[in-house]
């Protein structure tokens, strides 16, 4: 027997043995044996095994820094390691988040024209640097140019509108084709939002690749692509992945990082956080997002180090300064009035219509994507995005509202009217009769700017709605944060139009009396844009929390707290009554990911009920401490597919002595064979201290008890689903074994659970309770 | 067998019986039995029993639902309870800290002098009110006069300065008698901070009547007598306390959380985050605090949850308006100037000096609490304030920054320098030749009043930092987090102004020449002592992610999070060098509670080394399924004191089946002796389904399935001590079986491990990692 760091190293078990020896732990992780330690793909982690090598290899550590000068050092690298990472993770991630918006900027921008003095400016670029803009022209320089202008000379003749309308269709076209080919053909991981196979990953389990160079790579690129190709999407969510890849990609360079996939997963959960830091210039939301949202196992050290992360991501990303106002967020906006009491009624219908619109969302975008798994339309992903592309360019071109970017569609909605607005949401009628002053601004009549705008306005709720459903889950990057609240921020400026408008219609109704009085300004449609969005991103994700600290951080005041919130509980507790799923968890469950859920289990059935093999099953396949043989041992090996056996006193007394991973036994008979003489396929087997007393003719019996792990996890066959649902959920096993009055009765996996699950809730909860 | 609703809502076991049968469990609840699914005093709940108990209750209310519409709107109540019960605290906290704020600033200001207007007024509502108030001379007005003054009509002769004298120490010495007379004589619990008790009854430990009625209100009464009675010591830590206090009021309200111990603790964490929502006008940083500080088990609905009751409790207390300016936070300051990279250098030094006086204070304080607790000094619980009080009146009233309260010094001292100021603090040489427009602030040449300021500020320093040692854990209320933060930003500004000074008059320093120019403004004091104040307090309490967001929400912009960031980190990486715990922790273990911390367990232990009985003790006590009388089961339970006993086949195999608690035991057996014939000395026990084949002449046997836990945990003697601890930790647990191969060996308590663990950190770790 050959392998006994191999086996040490594998088994959580046999400290004892250990602390008398030279516990030899860490010049066997030092060996370049390539696949010990690890799990195959699609497999689920042990958690607790994962922490128990972590602080073997901390004692390990610990105990050789007192031998040298180096060794001290080497254990204080290794102390520091996590911050340095996170300190990585937060550069790399930033410094991408700022390219990506740069360039999303300028790409957008390309649809329409070019910038004749650097072709790489943006449109406000350009008009920066231009000094014959006036103020009131800010948009209109004569360096930027639109494309029919450049190529014809005419800026607004019919002709120009159409072809500054198939130019712009046909750019679409392009960036999303190119976009989607390098998905295809390069990192077909990238596509998605990525966020429901991150939880995944960071509840266990193991996708190779899912956080690999190429991907973070690809769906840097391709995002950048797909956003400006006017697509219903946002970089939001995969800005999630690409921090995750980063972490991922700085894992690789300290080993007690890559060796250990429990420890990697702190690390991905901070990077989480430094993603959506990025996303919304948000560190404190980012981070409760990771803890809310996305994590799994969240320690408190992983708080602290995720804010740190999350933090060095933000201010990164304000180095940089995409945006050019050296503001941290995304839509910073100042509101000049607070609110008032009454108008929590109409928050909380936008927190209705944001409940109604996540369910409709997740029903329909599941629906379609179903049929696209099930049907023929899975096949042509391309043809797909192409023309989902075709028709969004061409259905956005004519609306002003959805022709730029959805960013800047958000942020003109969220804007208050300020006196130097130029936009046609704030064209409201000056009347020079009213005897008050105009320094600020009073609420007023709508001009014609503000009708024909609710109209468009309108127009472009319907046409997100829609598209939005069939974007989501294509094969491209996609994020849902920014169409939802597109779509909520629309419905949320309509409704504020229209009571700022009937306040100012009907100062004498009884609400309006106290609160506006004729003259006063007293409604804000732009903070009714706001709580919409939130009330629609809330219905979609189920944030909440997280999202009304985002909300918060982007206006940074605790004024508006009351309204986000009231909005985004009415949408979740008005949204779950149609379905507890989020998106995100409606796409795990569609994908089969093997998830285990944070929602309370609350069948009333034993974990004799779900445990293998059932009633009319064959026995379960275990081993006996010494009596198997090594033919024994590989036929079992080969007719069944099982991760692990357990291993008995005795077939007939069945007293459970320990577990081992199949894994393991593989490696190690496969070793025996090779290295140690004497064993052959008639060997004995066994897992006990000392060898079986054989007769003289038997050959040398080959000794295991190294890889057995002698703490599995057992629960009596009548401990409630519930618990063991808890236990698995909290401890992160991967299998429990089943007993009564200590006699061995079967097994319970994850998958088990997760299947068990699945039956409980999809079967009516009343006929599993009473039968 | 009469008690079978009795046994059933003990045992979490036998769903299955239940299912067929009209389990009764609610029924039982319904009854009046006052003593039943209750824990004696001073010991621990076993978390997955009251999941068990209230998944239980859920699916009962959930299944009655649909019988009637009466059932219907009592399962909607049910479902609606807990948000009641939140709203319900977020009020009565904002109220009690608002009232708590108006008492504390009408009593400190009663040691001076009186409002002639309206005696209830404190000083500045006084002049407020006042007409004859020029802005020079806000703080007099000819209504509020000093007791000299008042008393004699001199206001500044010697005399009337020790007549002033007098009476302020002689207040402040009635205060706090009259405290710590109502603490001893009416609710001794409400001495000191509550939160190391807090966070132990939180993970799971009963003391009866540390949240009840009683020290509630003693608590807020006293509170105010401390706080104004001008000791070193804050209302922050006790408010959470309060807050704590109201959540176990309104958990009566409602049986769901009245009878449930587990889930009472989700409302006390939230609970929690009221109270420091309040203290310091911030909920997230109270959410926060909460997560990460206090609770043990933290939900996600729970944090959802403790979000809305820690906003309720902040928009009650701005409603109530204490501080008469409308602002939501204790310190609410602007800061004008950014900061520096090469503020960083002594921002870090500041965090150095937090974490210093941070393991100076724990130690210093946990040794004078343990002489309290070991000398005679103990036994003078109201002598040793009135010395206390007596002393720090003395010195502080000759020193104009500890005469005033602790709260306004901070505020002052965090305060930058407008044109407005009138403090010493500010008093700065304006250079009329200066060529700069004087509308903001420059750096200038300090005046002597900042000079005479340095040196006062220095002595409240020293003063602060040993009397706060001698303050906390007196038998009065007492929070750390003001006399810790005061200690900080005395340090804090002393520096700010140090360097400032330097920047004005070393302009040409290779360190200024970029960064302060002659004429800028560079230095904002203020800001290290905000700085100074997160460090000192950081190195205190060990709060990381909770103290810079708090910190971040006093200021409310991203702009300083770095700074703060910066020496919260030093401050806890210095402290933690010095020792892991923070003053809680440390006063947990000092008291001796039983609290089993989140910090890793990292020593080779295993199962076998903990367990009881020991190799030398007699064998554990158990009981077999079916062959132990009713008079062994009495003896058992006369002659030993543990909690339960396993039951196993028999005493030969050892095959463990199931655990019993001594409590269900005892009941049992008294309800089955009185109400069941036939029961008697001799009476055979039994544990199984079928009674056993006894001899006609046997009396009839006594079933008692019904009360044993036939999921009991067990670990293999085998597992390391750390997965057991993880285990312990996660689920919550009493205790744990150990077994090998089926075979019970021996039982692991909570003060089994906690013992270990403390064994295992005083000891070298050396000598127990390889001996």
């Amino acid at each position: 027997m050959q392998t006994p760091s191999l086996a040490r190293a594998i088994s959580n078990a046999t400290p004892t043995e250990e602390m008398n020896g030279s516990g030899n732990l860490m010049d066997f992780l030092d060996e370049p044996i390539p696949d010990v330690g690890m799990y195959e793909d699609f497999h689920t982690i042990d958690w607790l095994r994962e922490k128990s090598r972590d602080t073997d290899r901390h004692r390990k550590i610990t105990s050789r820094s007192k031998e040298s000068i180096w060794e001290f050092v080497k254990s204080l690298l290794d102390a520091w390691s996590g911050w340095v990472v996170m300190l990585l993770i937060g550069l790399l991630s930033g410094t991408l988040a700022g390219v990506i918006d740069l360039a999303v900027d300028w790409m957008t921008d390309l649809k329409e024209g070019v910038c004749l003095s650097a072709f790489w400016y943006s449109h406000e670029q350009c008009c920066w640097t231009s000094n014959e803009t006036t103020f009131a022209d800010r948009d209109k320089c004569p360096q930027w140019q639109k494309w029919a202008e450049l190529m014809t000379g005419h800026t607004e003749s019919a002709g120009a509108y159409v072809l500054n309308y198939f130019l712009y269709v046909l750019w679409a076209l392009f960036f999303s084709f190119l976009a989607v080919s390098l998905v295809r053909v390069f990192a077909p991981y990238a596509c998605g939002s990525g966020i429901p196979e991150i939880k995944t990953i960071l509840s266990g389990f193991i996708i190779r690749g899912y956080l690999g160079k190429w991907t973070l790579l690809v769906k840097t690129v391709t995002l950048v692509l797909v956003v400006s190709s006017g697509l219903s999407l946002g970089k939001e969510g995969p800005l999630v992945h690409v921090a995750c890849c980063c972490g991922n990609l700085f894992c690789s360079l300290f080993s007690k990082y890559s060796k250990n996939e429990g420890k990697r997963r702190e690390v991905l959960s901070a990077a989480a956080a430094a993603g959506v830091s990025v996303a919304f210039g948000a560190p404190i939301g980012g981070v409760l997002f990771s803890l809310e949202e996305v994590s799994y196992y969240f320690p408190l050290k992983t708080l602290w180090r995720s804010f740190f992360a999350a933090l060095v991501a933000a201010f990164t990303l304000r180095s940089i300064n995409p945006f050019g106002n050296n503001r941290l967020v995304l839509f910073y906006v100042e509101y000049h009035t607070p609110w008032y009491m009454a108008e929590l009624v109409p928050f909380i219908l936008l927190g209705v219509f944001g409940g109604l619109w996540g369910t409709l969302f997740i029903r329909g975008n599941i629906a379609w994507c179903r049929r696209r798994k099930m049907t023929r339309l899975g096949r042509y992903p391309v043809l797909e995005v192409i023309a989902v592309t075709g028709i969004t360019a061409i259905l956005a071109f004519p609306n002003p509202y959805t022709r730029r970017s959805t960013s800047q569609l958000i942020s003109e909605l969220f804007n208050d009217c300020g006196t130097l607005e130029s936009s046609q949401l704030c064209d409201y009628i000056n009347n020079p009769n009213m005897s008050r002053p105009e320094d600020d601004i009073p609420d007023r009549p709508a001009g014609p700017g503000v009708y024909s705008a609710l109209w468009q306005l309108a127009l472009a709720l319907i046409f997100k709605m829609v598209i939005t459903i069939f974007t989501f889950g294509m094969k491209i990057p996609s994020g849902l944060f920014i169409p939802s609240m597109a779509v909520g921020a629309i419905a949320g400026r309509i409704m504020g139009i229209a009571v700022e408008q009937m306040a100012y219609h009907h100062h004498d109704w009884i609400i309006f009396k106290n609160w506006c009085r004729p003259g006063a300004d007293c409604v804000t449609p732009g903070l009714y844009a706001m709580v919409g969005a939130a009330a629609c991103l809330g219905g979609v994700t189920r944030m909440t929390v997280s999202l009304v600290v985002i909300m918060f951080e982007l206006t940074g005041g605790l004024e508006y707290i009351v309204p986000l919130m009231a909005a985004a509980v009415t949408s979740k507790w008005v949204a779950d009554a149609f379905g507890k799923e989020s998106i995100y968890e409606a796409h795990i469950r569609l994908n089969g990911y093997p998830y285990l859920d944070q929602d309370e289990f609350t069948h009333r059935t034993l974990a004799t009920d779900v445990m293998r093999p059932r009633r009319n099953e064959p026995p379960l396949a275990v081993l006996t401490q010494d009596s198997t043989t090594v033919e024994d041992v590989e036929t079992l090996i080969k007719e069944t597919d099982y991760n692990g056996f357990p291993v008995v006193v005795s077939r007939e007394s069945e007293r459970l002595i320990g577990f081992v991973q199949r894994r393991d036994l593989t490696l190690a008979i496969r070793n025996a064979r090779q290295k140690q003489d004497g064993v052959v396929s008639s060997s004995v087997v066994y897992f006990t201290e000392e060898p079986p007393c054989l007769a003289a003719s038997h050959p040398q019996p080959l000794k295991l008890r190294r890889i057995l792990n002698l703490s599995p996890f057992t629960v009596t066959d009548h401990t409630p689903m519930e618990t063991v649902v808890d236990i698995f959920r909290k401890l992160g096993l991967r299998q429990c074994l089943v007993t009564r009055s200590g006699r061995l009765l079967g097994i319970i996996t994850k998958k088990d659970v997760l299947r068990h699950m699945a039956q409980m809730t999809n079967q009516d909860p009343e006929s599993i309770m009473f039968n």
